[in-house]
């Protein structure tokens, strides 16, 4: 259908997340949807992110299970990582997911163009000869692995996250840079498929976004797993050899590895698709958007890892809701950023919503904090994990944050949204029942001594 | 300190959850407290329900992962179940728990006697010959496992629960008698430490108090497991043999096996302790209370699984604090038992909070209901656990019931329990985000169906 100029309410220019989503609502609420994908449909997330990290680190999981079996009374042998097996379990559980994805986008009757696209106006989008109309534009290129300056990547001795989901073997020796979510998650994955691993990362801890003893609580965990760490200090330079790399750091000290994994962070995929010819505002990079991801034309939004929100999928999924509704006409209201829950998926896990005590204590608030250890929790002490619940209020007020640190703790991050986003008091949850013995229990004690009734805590 | 008559606040009967819970919380409120436990405190919950029962799941979740590891490309040999090293597994958790609680009661205040009380007056417990008098009296001497007529229970092949946790070797073969929380539990364990077990239910389906479609996926997932189960079908009879034991059921047909477990419910413990004689109204061996706990003497409350009330600790500890709180003279309110989370923790758990659809239909409420399969989560897909979510609401009104089937799901019954206590319309749930990937989506996306707003739900 070359040449052919379809006029559609809109063109979604990308399949992640955040295009996907968006293209699933509108077709629902009735519009015409074009939705363009140069690769495969679920875009980072599916194909090389979440999901096929959460499988290795499930494997990983596994692997430390069954090292760990006699701890628990079961007899077993560890008998090594089969990379191979593994990759075919992680691209059997992605093949599962885009399945259920390419079935649901073709079951609500959305147009798919598989090709690069490339913005042309503010109502088009070209991909080879065809170019496809919209009503409305959304811009959905997501983001791609970035390095620092001089940095170079090879794919065989320096890697990204890309790179380091296809290795054949699992490394004998990781260095990894930068020690954000998707750095601790390999170091977590990579130690327990049998790597050592150090992480180095320039601030003074690991996963610096997160309440300072969140931070603490996974040092000391990965500490005793064997993931060295060097925090504080900036990366130099790194030198091949025959056998792997050098990495200096700035106090002049060096570390030997098989492998650098950079993981330093992800831009913004918006190079050469034609965002500022067609007078789209952009910064660094990023697509620049008001609260209800639109950009200063008014024709195109944009969502997800292309603007400068938090870089999760269901933060694109939500901003690709949003987009559908407004395009159709319902009434909208701005995600709230703060609200929306954070999970790095190592073990131990590590989980939040809302504000960390730095945060609350510069906006001002006047806090109170209980800390809960699970070592008092019941099913913490089954699965011998350690962790802990730490919630904080402003005094008198509602729930600020909720921070959690333990195995399998990021599922409880469904529950402190809610606490959060509802603005409850710890009076609210308090009087509530946490079924025993789960590790929500934890959260239930820790908002018992909130709300200055503690049951299971020393006094 | 023999005839002795101390004047305490209250005296509590019984030291598991829900005495030392009220003992703890009165304490905390500035009252004076004598606990009374003939055993260990912690009751049964501690030493011979909850905690160990987990804990034995949990191992056999650890011998499970052992023998699918190749499933996830890790290489392993199962190498059989050391039930010893189990026991001590299980052991070691309960001392742990155990030295807390002690920790916690005798931190607080606490005067614990150590020896079986006997209620002797409205205001009077006597141990040996020592008598505590207190303001109040708080009867908590819980439950034991209970039997058919005509079922005795030898402890060597015909059991209960209490025997089957400390047998020395995994039975190869075993009957379970009776498809409830416990009956499931044990089967399901002991299944993942290899014997072979045949569940039998009176009624027509495993867990028939929860809802059906829960109870007809966990059926499903138990003949996956290779578990076997007779519903609908009465108990007739055992004999015993050199090597086992000869079950016969009202049909006609037989079930041969090495042991029987009796898991048929738990019935009160309050014979022999005086409290008919002090005047307390007793129904089938319950104590009767009003909705504040209240028996029809002034003096006397009593609380937990005495109480005709839910068996689960979490409402144990619930009526304990109730208690304390009200004979300190605060103001309290009646627990709402429906909103109290249940969590069966079998592979897959069976969890829910809320009305099931016949008890919602039964008074008289017209339904929407969504049930979302977990073959849609990422998690689930990563976890290779099948399961399902299922919420129902109130036609334009708020969630009346939410059914959970899956692996590890029971933690997601804190998040369902606040939708449901907080009477939440599906409306106010779906806005907000679960973290992707977790299991927690699927209950979002359940939510976001009943909203009318459908994402990753095939039309």
């Amino acid at each position: 259908m070359s040449g052919v100029r379809p006029t559609h309410d809109i063109v979604v220019l990308g399949g992640g997340s955040g295009g996907y989503s968006c293209a699933l609502r509108a077709a629902e609420l009735g519009l015409s949807v074009v939705l363009v994908e140069q690769d495969k449909l679920g875009g980072t997330c599916l194909h090389r992110g979440c999901i096929p990290t959460k499988a290795l680190l499930h494997a990983g999981e596994v692997a430390d299970t069954t090292r760990d079996a006699a701890r628990f009374g079961i007899k077993a042998e560890f008998g090594g990582v089969d990379l191979a097996a593994v990759l075919a379990y992680q691209d059997s559980v992605v093949t599962k997911m885009y399945k259920g994805l390419t079935g649901l986008v073709s079951s609500r009757g959305i147009t798919v163009v598989n090709g690069a696209g490339r913005l042309t106006s503010p109502t088009t989008v070209q991909v080879g000869t065809d170019i496809y109309e919209g009503r409305h534009v959304v811009l959905a290129t997501g983001s791609a692995p970035s390095t620092l300056p001089g940095l170079e990547i090879d794919g065989r001795r320096v890697l990204t996250s890309d790179h380091a989901l296809r290795l054949e073997q699992v490394p004998e020796s990781a260095v990894v840079l930068g020690g954000g979510v998707i750095g601790v998650e390999f170091a977590s994955a990579w130690r327990s498929l049998g790597a050592d691993v150090t992480i180095v990362e320039a601030l003074p801890r690991l996963l610096p976004a997160e309440e300072e003893s969140s931070s603490q609580r996974l040092e000391r965990a990965f500490r005793r797993r064997g993931i060295g760490f060097r925090t504080g200090v900036r990366f130099e330079a790194v030198g091949h050899s025959d056998t792997g790399v050098r990495v200096t750091l700035a106090d002049g000290s060096a570390l030997d590895a098989e492998v650098l994994l950079v993981a330093v962070g992800r831009a913004p995929v918006s190079a050469g698709l034609g965002y500022a010819e067609a007078g789209v505002a952009m910064d660094r990079g990023h697509v620049v958007v008001d609260p209800l991801c639109r950009t200063n034309v008014p024709t195109i939004s944009a969502v997800g890892d292309l603007i400068p929100t938090p870089q999760l999928a269901h933060v694109g999924f939500a901003e690709g809701i949003l987009v559908a509704e407004r395009v159709a006409g319902l009434p909208v209201s701005p995600i709230d950023y703060t609200g929306v829950p954070r999970v790095t998926y190592s073990e131990p896990e590590v989980a939040s919503v809302g504000l960390t005590t730095e945060q609350a204590q510069a906006r001002g608030y006047e806090i109170e904090k209980v800390q809960y250890d699970l070592a008092g929790n019941g099913k913490a002490t089954i699965l011998r994990a350690a962790g802990a619940v730490t919630v904080l209020r402003a005094k008198d007020g509602p729930v600020l944050g909720v921070h959690l640190v333990g195995s399998r703790m990021g599922e409880l991050a469904a529950e402190a949204q809610l606490i959060y986003n509802w603005e409850a008091f710890p009076e609210d949850v308090a009087p509530l029942l946490h079924p025993h013995p789960t590790q929500s229990e934890a959260l239930g004690e820790a908002h018992l001594a909130l709300a200055g009734k503690p049951l299971h805590v020393h006094g």
